[in-house]
């Protein structure tokens, strides 16, 4: 397969995708979820030329030297393909998030208003490496009634190209335009750059990756963005902390999965707890091979860890190691957090309520934890079914961001002749 | 008075705005609603300080020869500064939008999750002429547990100024801090396109005001923006509309209020209407002096109508001018909306039901009107109580915004030690 590389027309697809949007706006709710077991079937059967796609990406990505994770990332497999076509099925299962009237009242002349959730229209999709993004994305802006412009990595591109050609080639067989699903088949900067300004045709944009991709994406858009998923989150280890509880929590939070964003990079630490429990925190540690990253204090105590520079507090570690911080109250450790968090996941362990209350008060993050771990926010994980990102931001959604992050609201009114 | 216009440390107050923000978003109900009505009564005692202030703005505004209706914004009177005073009562008196439990659920391990509203935290308001911004935002932003930061206009600078002194002097006698209100005092530009950057300590901009300046703050800024207000409304009279009511609704619609954003601007007419009906919409257009500007079956049956241009149809008047466009169907008429609408308030009149629905599903603005005028997109109108503005954009809040833009939600999870 080759893919054209030469500049795309990219206001044309979004055009396209607006009007196809109109169309699929119409559609009920059966005609969606059909349309969606349709995809879920197609993918299952074409699997074989998707990996060949993939088989190419792979290639190139060798020859360039990309480390491995990335490469693991990248890859696909028939059972990963079965799993996207699971997901799939799984978000036809969902309710429909449109079509809601979430508030229906009659002002005294007679004038009936209707506050009621429709699909946002079109929703730019910016994101990196993984390919199935191209397909939890375009389910769940199928399932709520928008038309989807996907935008993927370059080192992704022949993979999402052929993903997007099964889905285009499933679509026919279906209600749903094939138009409402465009792919930027482009590795061009600029292709991505114009789906920043492009205000009249898509109505939300939605980036997925890295820290520099959703920065990039913030300063230079003037569609609204819907910003995901940075977080460098803590665990604050309170003076009535229990052992147990804080450090099972601290393995859990850091280890389970080291490479989301809801794992925890520091953990602050009270000095009197520390004073009480610091070899049990040490044989923890090392135990869990956790390499160390702390203030003076704590290089002090553990001789294996390196002092924790600007950059430990700041930065997210995504892998085993951790910075550790001791404060002598809940207000530095809240002040630590203010500084260097980023609104996203951020914990409390303590055994005292209205420590914990004040955290949970004082703290500015989208999910906050009372002895528990930071990795409950995710949509599956909570409860909300497939998600689309979890956003970091507050207005519209905060934390996992489901189905109805997709939608907006009309107001309909109905009358017979009122005037003001 | 005298203002000082020299630099002012507009990155310094929007620190102490977020410091205060803190404090505030402790506050009870109460307190909250307590300090307002102190805020209201020290505005009644203080009414001559704020009009001598404002006498010095006018005397500035008419030596620069601003237009009468500019001036007529800019006045203030011991009636209109009672008028404020009466709204801050009228804001203590809505429910409290934070600390609402949206929702409360227990995972299976028992976790406990609750999603609660929570203010936004500090707000940026950006606005032109008219000083009951300066007392309205501020109520708003108060009652909600925000802390707000102000740049209105230069022409009412002193008047302002003197607002929020006298709104600094009350709020000494109550539990918000006083730098919960910071006013930029200076008539720079630069202050302003600070504001429009200052991510880490400002949540939300608010613009209210003409369309260059919601423009310049959308396309300038990288702190979210809650986009307000451009109307330019359409009128669609259908082949079924019935005369009395289309007329009437056409003559209230333009003229009850012209400068506001929810008057309409053009009225879409369907040939059939206009075949049958054109001798009593010419001589409604007549006895109410409404000035066409038209298509070319519209200049050639009333002939005291001017041709339309391309401005006509893509600009607010906000005046008795109408423009006026022929289609022969709903779906031109969707079509035109769809080219020209700011995706405000749209109506249509038709005895068709299924052409209303057709027109409410495919048009794509914050309301839409069936046999009824587009003046009720308003938040008293329509019940919500105080609006901060009436956004015209998809995320977060569309149509007129109450109290409830003005938070976002967190989730607070409570458990004894789950981990994934």
């Amino acid at each position: 397969m080759t893919i054209t590389t030469n500049k795309v027309n990219v206001e044309e697809q979004a055009i396209r995708a607006k009007k196809a949007g109109k169309t699929l706006s119409l559609l009920t709710t059966e005609e969606k979820n059909e349309a969606l077991l349709t995809l879920a079937d197609i993918l299952d059967q074409e699997y074989e030329t998707i990996l060949k796609a993939n088989e190419e990406d792979l290639k190139n990505g060798r020859e360039k030297g990309y480390e491995a994770a990335f490469i693991d990332r990248l890859t696909l497999t028939k059972e990963r393909i079965e799993d996207f076509a699971q997901g799939l099925r799984e978000v036809a299962e969902l309710d429909d998030p449109t079509g809601i009237t979430n508030s229906d009242w009659t002002l005294d002349n007679g004038l009936n208003v209707k506050q009621v959730t429709v699909p946002l229209g079109v929703i730019g999709m910016i994101y990196e490496a993984r390919p199935n993004v191209t397909v939890d994305a375009t389910g769940l802006a199928l399932k709520s009634g928008n038309a989807i412009v996907l935008k993927g990595g370059s080192s992704a591109i022949i993979s999402n190209q052929a993903i997007v050609d099964v889905i285009h080639q499933g679509l026919e067989q279906t209600k749903i335009p094939k138009d409402a699903v465009q792919f930027i088949a482009s590795t061009d900067r600029e292709a991505t750059q114009q789906l920043f300004t492009m205000k009249e045709h898509i109505d939300v944009l939605i980036p997925r990756g890295g820290g520099s991709l959703i920065q990039a994406v913030v300063n230079n858009a003037t569609v609204p963005v819907l910003e995901t998923g940075v977080g460098n989150c803590h665990l604050y280890i309170d003076a009535e902390a229990d052992v147990q509880k804080a450090l099972a929590i601290l393995v859990n939070a850091k280890l389970d999965r080291p490479a989301v964003c809801n794992a925890i990079e520091t953990t602050i630490i009270h000095q009197h707890w520390l004073d009480k429990n610091k070899d049990a925190l040490i044989d923890t540690l090392q135990k869990n091979n956790i390499h160390v990253h702390g203030d003076s204090t704590i290089t002090e105590i553990i001789p294996s860890a390196v002092p924790a520079e600007e950059t430990d507090w700041a930065n997210e570690y995504l892998c085993s190691d951790i910075a550790i911080k001791t404060v002598a109250n809940v207000s530095e450790a809240v002040q630590h957090i203010e500084t260097y968090g980023t609104k996203h996941s951020e914990a409390i362990v303590t055994e005292n309520k209205e420590t914990a209350e004040k955290f949970m008060k004082l703290v500015d993050a989208a999910a906050l934890y009372h002895n528990a771990s930071t990795r409950f926010t995710d949509g599956s994980a909570l409860g909300f079914g497939a998600e689309i990102g979890i956003s970091t931001q507050k207005l519209h959604a905060r934390g996992p961001m489901g189905l109805k992050a997709l939608t907006t609201i009309k107001y309909i009114m109905h009358g017979d002749g009122q005037i003001r």
